[in-house]
């Protein structure tokens, strides 16, 4: 069997493009619609899709920008956890990643849920593994200063191995459940956890057996330096921005390296970099579709968009104007904003162009087109060593997730690209990753 | 319309009897097994009951007593919120709560976590508020020592306060979403979070409109004076451990006049005992199970439970004996470890009789008999004022819940003293509590 591609649907509520929600095929109060969201899981598993994937997105509203983040949709969003834990209710064979960031929360409680949730649906979970870039998050714990990026990728690294322990707190197998001998669990097959790092310290164990897939599996996003030695190191999945084909196959390569050094099989990740995809019925519907959107992007909205990307406040430049030049040393969400400057000035963009491009994308690669255009392109990245898959982002939902199941997913599949079927019932087989024994690392 | 008695169901994943997975009639691996707890929050919500009512417990198992660790179901049980999470998208009008404690966790995250999951349910969550009462839960964290009892209650009602302006950090109708100028949110409507208290500080606000129902229910779960003020200064429902009707009716009166003293209407709480039906067609099918069930007891797991929950270790004592005197002073849940002694002590009850009694239902409420009989009991602490509704603990699941529901139900409803039909939509509406204003506080 030829390898096929794995695909992920990276979900927000209203669709990827800020102005989505304004568009007349969108669900307006799709933040807080449950029922929409079930909808789109569902069609993402008709679509056979790997799993859904859902981000964490804080608005971080502040004063200074209202007239921006009032006419934006993400001050309106669920919680990821709580919401894949809902979708695996109604869903059979897709698998749920959520996104909860290591750098407020604690390994243990986080390593419960996850593992619960692993549980509940029978192995079909993902956890998005983050640090928060987002400078405006620290306020909820009442910090006064944002984590510096380098202590950020050191605490989730350690929260990382930590986690894991509490996920492998059993072996297989050690719930026996003996009526006769009235022996619940057997001893001998508890690991438990022994930790004693720079960071956390923790014994004891959680109360949940290992699950169907063996654990959760661990997704990374973060293209960053250290971010792609953690992923290296910790990684499963790796979701990643690139905008050019030679420059994601350099990313998939550097990340193949890194694991040989560490002794990681490199069949033990799977590199999926985000596509946003105007879909179309033709090249010509797909342009229009990108107008529409284009139409219904307020400047304010546009403006603070790139300002919070780049770290750089452009509100009040000359919207047809160059950008200015990118600022000495940037803490946040570092390679996003190199990546975004690179573009602007490779591409001779404007404010207004350059804000238009991250409505949608925000940074991602942007592709527009027939269904027959859009699978050239991603065969293309899947055939050259780019990607094992992508992270698919919808512009409007539902429509665009619908376009691509019904347009280009039979597109792919007539091209031998990708499953026809599931063939096995949890994320890892999905993914094509091995089950992992107890207390392995990779 | 007559005064209506509520209804939780209390479900632990093989019921609440110790030995309940060794009965031929329980679900072995129901710590793992979601479908199951699906049958049983359907269940419930053909019964109308107002909620199911999911606990925390950690096994904390210990090399010292792994003899009775191991055949305990504790260790295999979902995390609450992942399992309401999940079952809110199989239910349609029955409301959920969950169990998280305040004293290892943070008010931002869970604050985030129980509003997204009202708006996925449409407002049916309730959150039970818990210190920490188990010393073996502070070593997943790391941590040498447990939090004191008093200073767990202090960082409690902070903890509550937080998590409150956090749910109302929007008023209602702050989401205009109007197209056609673009305003997504009324800025003016946004009331944010300001706080800087002993504890916690914070600022910004949650990226989720307030619920159908407001917020969710707070509910609480503690018995000592500490727990009984915090109660009477924050909780909405009460779940409580009493063992005589004359002590729940002082316990409901102390409570009440703890919140008029503060100014909170008593209408704005509802006082629910935890209750341990043992049902049968007949009595005598109700006394035959209840030994069944004392049969299955390995008197490892009894002494363990027991100690575990008096602070005494008392294995090697004889079981045929009287019970030790209470040690002096008592960290962890002191309220019902009070009740306990003071129980044996009142009934002259040897040391296996006393486990054999906790063993089912952990110093709750027992009561036993035909459907006639069990209504009964329950009609005279309902009209005499020791409770508004009572917190059904299931002996077997699914069978005591089916049990609950088939035979009770009804004979309650024949008395007018349960709902023939659920009236309303969401939680509150259910407990026949009001729907709070933004910053309201009762």
């Amino acid at each position: 069997m030829s390898r096929k591609m794995n695909l992920a649907a990276f979900l927000l509520p209203t669709g990827h493009h800020a102005a989505a929600w304004r568009h007349p095929s969108s669900v307006r109060d799709a933040g807080v619609n449950f029922p929409h969201h079930v909808e789109l899981a569902r069609t993402a598993e008709r679509g056979l899709f790997d799993a859904v994937f859902i981000a964490d997105f804080t608005s971080g509203i502040d004063e200074d920008g209202i007239e921006g983040f009032s006419r934006m949709t993400y001050a309106s969003s669920f919680e990821p956890l709580t919401l894949i834990s809902a979708l695996s209710a109604v869903t059979q064979r897709i698998g749920v990643i959520g996104t909860v960031s290591t750098t407020y929360t604690v390994p243990y409680h986080l390593a419960r849920q996850f593992l619960s949730l692993d549980q509940i649906n029978g192995g079909r979970s993902g956890w998005n593994l983050v640090t928060t870039a987002n400078v405006r998050e620290s306020v909820h714990y009442g910090l006064p200063a944002h984590v510096k990026h380098a202590d950020r990728y050191v605490r989730a690294r350690e929260f990382a191995e930590l986690v894991v322990k509490f996920w492998d707190s059993w072996d297989d197998g050690a719930f026996v459940r003996d009526v006769e001998s009235g022996v619940f669990f057997d001893p001998a097959l508890r690991r438990g956890v022994t930790h004693d790092g720079e960071l956390f310290a923790a014994t004891g164990q959680l109360d949940i057996p290992r699950s169907p897939q063996g654990r959760p599996v661990i997704v990374q996003a973060g293209s960053s330096e250290p971010g792609r030695q953690l992923a290296a190191e910790t990684a499963e999945m790796v979701f990643t921005a690139q905008q050019d084909l030679q420059q994601a196959r350099d990313f998939r390569a550097d990340l193949h390296a890194r694991m040989e050094r560490i002794g990681r099989p490199t069949s033990s990740i799977k590199v999926m970099p985000g596509v946003y995809p105007l879909v179309g019925r033709t090249q010509a519907e797909a342009e229009d579709l990108k107008d529409q959107l284009d139409n219904l992007t307020h400047p304010e909205v546009g403006l603070l968009l790139l300002s919070r990307m780049t770290g750089t406040d452009l509100r009040g430049l000359p919207l047809d104007g160059p950008l200015p030049e990118p600022p000495e040393t940037i803490n946040g969400n570092q390679s996003r904003q190199a990546l975004l400057l690179q573009m602007a000035r490779r591409r001779n963009m404007t404010l207004r162009e350059l804000y238009l491009e991250v409505s949608g994308a925000r940074g991602h690669w942007t592709i527009w087109g027939s269904p027959t255009q859009i699978a050239d392109q991603l065969e293309e990245w899947f055939v050259t060593g780019a990607a094992d898959g992508f992270n698919i982002m919808p512009p409007i939902l539902p429509r665009s997730l619908n376009d691509f199941v019904d347009l280009v997913v039979p597109e792919l599949q007539r091209r031998g690209l990708f499953r026809t079927a599931y063939h096995g019932h949890t994320l890892r087989e999905h993914l094509g990753l091995a089950r992992p024994a107890p207390g392995d690392n990779t």
